[in-house]
């Protein structure tokens, strides 16, 4: 049965495959029942399910070596980075083979002078940056997970520093990739920027595997500021907080991260790391540049902010003080979580152009209360980005239906808004539904048209995205 | 005849678009031969070939319209924004039908907090950036010429201030365009970011029109900076020139501009403009922020510089003053022009990383030399971008021979480099023979996959970039 089909795959098409690789990889095939099980699901609640074999490749050869097997006998492949999308990227729900990255970790090469790195696909972004230390570079794209650039590449992740930073589409030059027919293909140059033919880089990035595997990047890397500084300043409203954020966009200031929690997340996040942060819509800041351009950004911030009735500023200049802050930032989804113990988490996506963010924030948070939910509120609201972490009993069927009522609301409202359902966490088995209001029929059929030229066996990642 | 076929197209089909259109547009359709010719030829040395008729529609239906009526009649389609493309983007070598977009010149919105705004793809940058004014906000891509921006987004142009404010490529947010099937798209989203789905906006852009026509864009605008100042600083030798561009990289300085002239270029410049500069390797530089941060960055470029014995430091804080800076070096090419009266130019685009600058552009000066050629260079150094601008007889053949040798030996090095054979002018019909060594078989065989699934007919600006 075709791998297009939307059934599950015949078992002699992938013993044929396996029966083709096992010369290739040895042990590096295989079929063990834990292993698949432990491959068939991500950091989302989708249901999972197990690939019928995972593979290891240590080449982007033997990754053409695979794809090619799959495509000879049309059997799904998918590739699995380290397992923390958040939209069911990596379930195999038509079975297949999996094809995990984790042996694909060099660090091919730095070049300070051109503020790149070449990287194997499973490399992850702390180990990146472990690497780079002593450099004076570093790589930016936090997501908050430890993700393998590869997967960050291809779900378009950004996180908390790409309003001033960007996000993978705007951090890496070129791809290495093995198309759906196990062709080699290398994208773009290295060269700060390329008008040569179609930008098969972009293509790619934010693909989810639908379109081929990236199995080596060369990604953008940044100086190091030579002064660094964050602070938490403190709001009585959410809106207050969102008036300043989009005051300092407007005037311009580069900060590194503006990130705002509400208050049940601040509420989570010392219930969960035993803090005693004041429980009250805050603003996480980050400050890079020049000692004194540091100091002047932070001044002109506070007195921004306190226009809007900020107060409490905390500041953390030396690094641990920073990192404590940062890692209670980043605890925030799995601090939601322990609100209520044994239920499991949905996080909404959406972002808007700034000018809606007050409206959009405002508008899910009457809807929360409306619907009954528990869902603090956090993100990256420099980028009219943020999440409801919205925790249930997947068991309670009026629960998941209020879910469901409260993601279709606000989806509806950011496409109004001329924003997006997915702002970083791709759109995987989660979105699909939201594809066609997001795209409308003409855009869709442009992408379907692309996915059949690429992909003609639908064998790439079958069922995601498109 | 199909327009895939390399031939001219019959007149039977162009009558039969004509007669499709003639209700729709009016006398906004024409076959007057002053108008075809007119819209034949670009500010590139590539043969003009006019088109058979050219169409102003003034909607994005009435492209819409002109692209169905090509589609069924199997009728070459072209877009034309002002005509100062370089590589022969809009020259209609197989005739048919060029959609000329100048009266699609309506500036939508401009949404001074979200920093965008709406534009119709005929309205140039100086227009754009002259309606902006008193809002804060600037238009940043500047290729020189007073491009049209979906001319500008269709060849992903960039120019002097790229360095810090990125190519068409990092300015756009998203695209309306009319398909070859003569469906009409909105690509991208307004928000910041999105993860939802193929990146359209960035396939579309650098296409060159063979995948479908740009109608209107959501471009980035930027916060026109507290403090802005620009500067000339001469130094003994090119290669102390680049030296000090790329300390001043290293060491994370955000210039604004910084922008490389050779001796002969100087000499140009002088010549064409009246001035007295130093005749000697020279650095334009600008410098944006807050007054404090201007000032310090200028500090320290001087010390830079002067470790690479740049002097002459002539400063120009004054907007007349630099003004009259900015417009000397934008006459470069067309002052180059005038070294040999009455011959032409044609410039060459490579890019490559910064890391290889130096030797790229020794390298080149030592081909000019050997190769007895007249080609002062100039370019965008800080993206490791320069241009050859090679004055040549076209009626001698030993001339175009060293021409010829001198583009290849170029491109065959920047290659090498991990570069590109155009950084910002783009493949059109001058680059199309590099397109196999830039992309390899496979790259190539994925770009034109795409290109025959989404314009099956070939219609689309055939014969340019694929």
């Amino acid at each position: 049965m075709a791998a297009d089909s939307g059934q599950a795959t015949q078992p002699e098409a992938i013993a044929a495959v396996i029966a083709t690789l096992e010369p290739v990889l040895g042990t590096r095939v295989t079929t063990n029942g834990a292993v698949c099980e432990q491959h068939g699901h991500d950091e989302s609640w989708h249901h999972p399910a197990a690939p019928d074999a995972v593979c290891f490749p240590e080449t982007t050869d033997e990754v053409a070596a695979i794809v090619q097997a799959c495509s000879r006998h049309r059997v799904p492949v998918l590739a699995y980075g380290v397992g923390t999308s958040i939209e069911g990227q990596i379930i195999a729900e038509r079975g297949g083979i999996c094809v995990d990255m984790s042996r694909m970790n060099a660090i091919r090469a730095v070049r300070a002078q051109d503020m790149d790195a070449t990287v194997e696909a499973g490399v992850t972004r702390n180990r990146l940056n472990a690497h780079l230390r002593d450099t004076g570079l570093f790589f930016s794209v936090d997501p908050g997970a430890d993700a393998s650039l590869g997967g960050m590449a291809s779900t378009r992740a950004s996180g908390t520093n790409t309003v001033r930073y960007g996000t993978m589409a705007d951090n890496v030059r070129s791809l290495t990739a093995v198309m759906p027919d196990g062709s080699i293909v290398r994208t773009g140059a290295r060269a700060k920027k390329s008008a040569a033919g179609y930008d098969l880089t972009h293509l790619l990035i934010g693909a989810e595997g639908t379109l081929g595997i990236i199995t080596e990047l060369v990604v953008r890397l940044h100086g190091l500021p030579e002064a660094v500084s964050a602070a938490t300043v403190v709001f009585e409203d959410v809106a207050d907080a969102v008036d300043a954020v989009i005051a300092s966009i407007q005037y311009g200031l580069p900060m590194a991260r503006i990130e705002l929690l509400d208050g049940l997340s601040m509420h989570a996040v010392n219930r969960h790391s035993g803090l005693a942060h004041p429980e009250k819509p805050t603003l996480f800041l980050e400050f890079h540049g020049t000692r004194a351009g540091v100091a002047e950004q932070a001044t002109i911030m506070g007195e921004l902010c306190a226009e809007f009735g900020g107060s409490d500023f905390a500041w953390a200049t030396r690094e641990e003080d920073r990192s404590a802050l940062w890692a209670a930032r980043h605890s925030a989804a799995y601090a939601a979580k322990q609100l209520r113990p044994g239920k499991e988490f949905h996080a909404t996506d959406i972002c808007v152009p700034i000018s809606r963010l007050a409206e959009s924030i405002e508008a899910a948070r009457a809807d929360v209360v409306e619907l009954g939910l528990t869902a603090p509120l956090f993100g990256h609201v420099g980028d009219g980005n943020f999440h409801l972490v919205v925790v249930v009993d997947r068991h309670d069927a009026a629960e998941i239906d209020a879910l469901e009522t409260l993601n279709e609301r606000l989806i509806a409202r950011a496409l109004a808004a001329e924003g997006t359902c997915t702002g970083e966490h791709g759109i995987g088995l989660g979105k699909r539904a939201y594809m066609r209001a997001e795209h409308g029929d003409a855009g869709l059929a442009v992408m379907r048209a692309i996915k059949a030229a690429l992909d003609p066996h639908g064998i790439m990642n079958p069922g995601k995205l498109i």
